[in-house]
């Protein structure tokens, strides 16, 4: 049962937390190779997976995220070697302080524990999640897609394998194999578990809020909008309104409503529509925005809390910053949003008004990303405020921890 | 209703994070003036608590918590000025980066918003987190115990009226004056919360965790330890213990367990034993601890778990470091555990295997806590490991937003 699973997790947990970050690279490059070495076990379940008749019944582009390839695993392993190439998150310290009693204090970066890890269909995730558990010291209870298991199976074996050959204990990865959901219910409620990840759909994600009574990161629902100021430039608004909606509309930093100023909705809204149609854009505009272009089909209520992930765009003509600012402030996610405008005091007031994880003046939403950012490893994107905001790297799966030397220093009495 | 209150601080709180350090300092100011300028009105409402029947009924110890004095209001006065002279919490970056395309990042603190706190008896509460929330830029919507109504009610108003008189919008604090337990349980569902904070026993605490769907920060469950080594300065050993069991049982950092190593038992207990009695501690020991001591009570299972936040204390004698960490991994709440020992390796492994979030070697656990740790105002001890750990200073109350300044930055499409 799942407390078993929680009980070896801590126990081999131990074991990584002990070892040095040398040590943790050579299993990650284990890894990297073991990867490599069952590529062929890995596809052939993958195989089985994809037969399946739940699987058949997938959408085109969850499919896609379901199949590996040779050249899948190999990106992997290669993504394995490099977050062992990162530096090492554990063990740095924010300075010795010393209290005018000589107590010494430092606050040093250790791993949470044991973290779970609740995801769907892409058994990519499976290596990752994998790897930068064990870059930061913390050990992994997974809990994959149905629709993935055999891939997920094949993927733990090899990478357990490589645990194993390295000295430590397989069990700081352990996968769920019983698709009952109960098990999936049982992990938001284990006692014990220091952290729990959903990754996934807004409705996953939902739920594990709801329902889990141990730690959570929410990660990843972005409803990002742009927001067109009169005084903007309306050359690098377009180009920043086609990277945000037509460069990769699956992802959560991609751009789901454009508001657009009175002003310039004349000038914009029709240029706009004319060159992102042509890339297979649809438009749900309110009614300011489908008299300048009536081909727009008409916005309800529910466009503007759409992360529709796709070809598709709400618009809305606003007449102030201020009506922008509550459009954003009612519908956003908090993941990213984006002004263009050349005006110093306008885009000053949405830096500061804007309440999301990455604000933007005149660039793209799409830069909201750990390997953007320069942090190397991707643990997810948080769209909540506490322990992480935005891109998380490794050091969103450490805590501190406080170490204390002192020479018999007591505060009341001696 | 409470979506109300939520509404009306979420837009007096914006007012707040718009102003100045020098702005809410003056606001803190104010406010502290006004605590001492409404002292009869408030020592009246709180002659008034003391008069309820629900408070007649009170221990001597809660009753002490609810009682205010001209001297205590004095003192919360002053705790408002020592905030208002705080370095500002906000508006620090972590540096600006420019990454290779030339788009501009910093990381800069932001308040968390609307912060919600739960708390019981201590009408002093109030005020500490009034001045906190100010400082650090967030709304509060307050539930106190009922047994404080009338005292917190003549509070909030004084403090409410500082915050208009200096410019602010008083929604920036409100409180729950209906004493229905429905109110709080609301709270913990109120969805766009930033923060609940529970403050109180671990009743309160578990319940919050248990129940809330809003984040929460855990605080001060401790149930400590003091693991006195075989290669422990027995000198040392006692005069520890005496601090972390007789200065102030009643606080979170101070010690519930003492383990001793089988072969100092027989050395250290007796003595110790005869020390503490005679400050008025009762013994629950095991059966080795009752061989050496007979007065001892046996200690049950139950005694192992206990904070008694009183004048009591288990003791266990053990064979090995080993078995203190299974002790303490086992019973304790990752408050604050010690060791005494003069042994190096053993030190060492206490330090890194201990997981708690302040682990002491040679010095008393009694150190736990903001004003010692040098942070000038506490928030609580969180007992967590996401956001924050140990003594919690205005940073608990802020997140990071990154402000991105671009000239037209686009990722995949231009």
């Amino acid at each position: 049962v799942l407390e078993d699973m929680l009980r070896r997790a801590k126990a081999a947990q131990a074991g990584l937390a002990r070892a040095s970050a040398a040590q943790r690279d050579k299993a990650l490059a284990a890894m990297a190779n073991a990867v490599r070495s069952a590529t062929d076990e890995v596809l052939a379940a993958n195989r089985e997976d994809l037969a399946r008749p739940e699987s058949q019944a997938l959408s085109p582009s969850l499919r896609r995220r379901l199949e590996l390839s040779a050249g899948k695993l190999e990106d992997l392993a290669t993504g394995l070697e490099a977050v062992a190439a990162l530096p090492d998150p554990l063990g740095r310290g924010t300075g010795l302080r010393t209290l005018p009693n000589g107590l010494r204090l430092e606050q040093v970066r250790v791993p949470l524990g044991v973290i779970g890890l609740i995801y769907e269909s892409r058994p990519g995730v499976t290596v990752e999640a994998s790897g930068l558990a064990v870059k930061s010291g913390n050990a992994l209870i997974l809990r994959g897609g149905r629709e993935a298991l055999a891939s997920n199976e094949a993927l733990v074996r090899a990478l357990r394998a490589a645990l194993a050959d390295t000295g430590f204990d397989p069990d700081v990865l352990q996968l769920i194999t019983d698709p009952d959901r109960r098990w999936a219910t049982a992990l938001m409620h284990l006692h014990g578990l220091d952290l729990l990840i959903p990754r996934g759909g807004a409705e996953l994600i939902q739920t594990v809020a709801r329902e889990a009574t141990v730690p959570v990161i929410e990660t990843g629902v972005g409803n990002c909008h742009l927001y067109v100021d009169r005084a903007a430039d309306l050359d690098m608004a377009l180009a920043i309104l086609r990277d945000g909606k037509v460069g990769n509309p699956a992802v959560c930093n991609a751009l789901e409503t454009l508001l657009v100023h009175r002003d310039v909705a004349q000038a914009f809204l029709p240029r706009a529509y004319e060159k992102l149609a042509a890339d297979g854009v649809r438009f749900h505009g309110d009614e300011a925005a489908r008299a300048l272009v009536p081909a727009m089909e008409p916005a309800t209520e529910a466009d503007w809390a759409r992360e529709y992930l796709d070809l598709e765009l709400a618009v809305a003509v606003v007449d102030s910053l201020d009506q922008a600012l509550a459009h954003i402030a009612r519908y956003g996610t908090r993941h990213s949003e984006a002004i263009v405008t050349n005006d110093y005091p306008t885009g000053l007031r949405f830096h500061q008004e804007v309440d999301a994880a990455v604000v933007y003046w005149n660039a793209s939403t799409r830069f909201t990303d750990g390997f953007q950012f320069g942090l190397g490893a991707e643990v997810g994107i948080s769209t909540q405020k506490l322990h992480a905001r935005g891109p998380m790297g490794l050091e969103a799966l450490t805590t501190i921890k406080t170490l204390a030397w002192g020479q018999g220093q007591t505060r009341d009495l001696s």
